[in-house]
């Protein structure tokens, strides 16, 4: 039996809302018993839905974020918004953890206004698992922060390791700098600083990796600003459509080709599956009390019962803590 | 027939040197009667070569400049290295263009400090075609300007736009901001401030385009800075890399889906190829007086053949004469 979790769920996230948020709520349950869900979503929607679920409890709200609105502004005057009433839950205690499929923009201002950063964190990140065919990575900040100082970088690193070994049970994780050359003095001032800053402060710190190297799985941790963290998860994505777009053209020439893509299904559905962003569910905002996942705007049912996990684990491990352990003591010593 | 063109070409550049350069030499002057080749290396490589083929002079010299040298510093030291000696064969008239495979940093340097920048362009930029299986887009810069200001990215794309519509014969290319979100104020201070300017100076300018619109070829050209530009073309790459593994790895798995790959081999062959920067040869330079196209290190003899081709027509279509005209007149009114 694993530890009593209970994480608020936005039952508005996503493109698809309510339709595929509460099956994937539904499936997590089923899966995890020692699991609440506190969902936060319209009365009409959310209480039908947990009278008929054990351990899910409707928290009514009457407004909603949209994917076009400005973050900050919306989290603050929409107080009564399924995404800041779902951080209200973890802030007052009632939730450990906080999923969403909404807006990304929104879940960080509310994950850091609403939950409130850790003692010493400068600047909580957004931390995604790269799920490359070679060997899952992970990369900090991916748009959180799309402005960043070295020195926030170097938090990054550190917060993505905690991450990587506790949540991913990978030892020993390496973790690189996101840059366009392997040399040390390669870069942007900007990236050199950086490099200067991480080499002296982050032991498991191995120096520069390139953009071919992530979905190459060179390393574990690939720590970033947050604009250029972006932009690389953003490319592999469109990368990935656009070639598996262009061979199932291929397949599509005769009915020869179509009998091999019949008997290739199983094994490119797999590699398909292995790179989906469905797979973890969502992306860690970092360094703040308590968990936060967002899930991507497209999310299946599979992707919202994989994200709540992915939080309900954040929770047990209890990675915050590790976090403000790692990161307060270093700030006290400054 | 047309123009008669004379390249120099850098005879060590590339991972494999000379045994890769010389056979794409002989195939570039075989395909094009009215190529000249100035062949830049030491003299019994060069001579002999030159010696056996027609339309090919030998340009002998003593130094080399190997991939991991500081580049500026290498070109100022190393005044009879085969780049360097390549690109004064450009500035003293008696070659048009200069193709090398060698270090991408060391060319940028000579094409800036030996052929020498166009009056009026801050900022010579590397522009790369990536190969979208969807459609061909490019993008500038990738690598030239780790750091760049808001006025740089203004050329970039006008420089970039006119290599789009003359050598790729593209009507009416569309040029957006590789930005982290779509509306006008999304990403860093830096990335706001170019789209502003961006805006008011760039008639083919649409806005901001993300990662995942690249290999979408969802715009013709993508303007950045050559940080993230250079993370953005090697993410593609390594997610090319890594994805045809999987499915290689898929083929393999049994007799039957070895005759379904053998089926789809052909077609699948060909989307490679598409994506294959070996399709273009090389980047292009901009904004020098001149022609430099800086070939891919691991570049085949069909990539230093179409490389020392783009070169050609990047002359014969005077790139470099429309892009001072664009430059420097809206330069003269400031």
């Amino acid at each position: 039996m694993s530890e009593k979790v209970s994480i608020a769920v936005d039952a508005l996230g996503g493109d698809a809302g309510a339709s595929v948020v509460l099956p994937g709520v539904a499936a997590a349950l089923e899966e995890d018993a020692d699991l609440e869900v506190l969902l936060c979503g319209p009365a009409d929607v959310v209480e039908p839905f947990a009278q008929s679920h054990d351990r899910c409890v409707a928290v009514p709200c009457t407004e909603e974020i949209a994917m076009g609105e400005h973050p900050a502004t919306a989290v603050r005057k929409k107080k009564d918004s399924s995404i800041v009433v779902g951080c209200r839950q973890v802030k007052e205690g009632r939730a450990q953890g906080f999923f969403s499929a909404g807006s990304t923009g929104a879940c960080l201002a509310a994950g850091t206004l609403v939950i409130g950063r850790l003692k010493g964190v400068a600047r909580p990140a957004l931390c995604t698992i790269i799920p490359s065919p070679v060997k899952p990575v992970v990369m900090c900040d991916v748009g959180a922060n799309a402005d960043c100082k070295p020195e926030y970088l170097v938090q990054f690193a550190k917060m993505a390791t905690i991450y990587v070994e506790n949540v991913m049970e990978r030892e020993n994780p390496t973790c690189a700098l996101l840059n366009i050359g392997s040399e040390e003095a390669k870069g942007s001032q900007f990236a050199q600083d950086c490099h200067e800053l991480l080499k002296q402060q982050v032991p498991n710190f191995v120096g520069n990796g390139e953009g071919n190297d992530v979905a190459m799985g060179a390393y574990d941790v690939f720590v970033t600003d947050g604009f250029t963290g972006n932009v690389c998860i953003k490319t592999i994505e469109g990368t990935s459509k656009a070639l598996f777009g262009a061979i199932k053209g291929v397949f599509k020439r005769n009915a020869l080709t179509l009998l091999a893509a019949a008997i290739l299904k199983k094994g490119l559905t797999e590699v398909k599956d292995g790179i989906s962003a469905d797979t973890y569910g969502g992306a860690p905002l970092l360094g703040i009390k308590g968990a936060c996942i967002v899930g991507h705007g497209s999310s299946s049912e599979t992707a919202i019962k994989n994200g709540i996990h992915m939080a309900a684990k954040t929770v047990r491990l209890h990675v915050s803590d590790l976090i403000a352990q790692t990161i307060a003591p270093a700030n006290a010593h400054e």
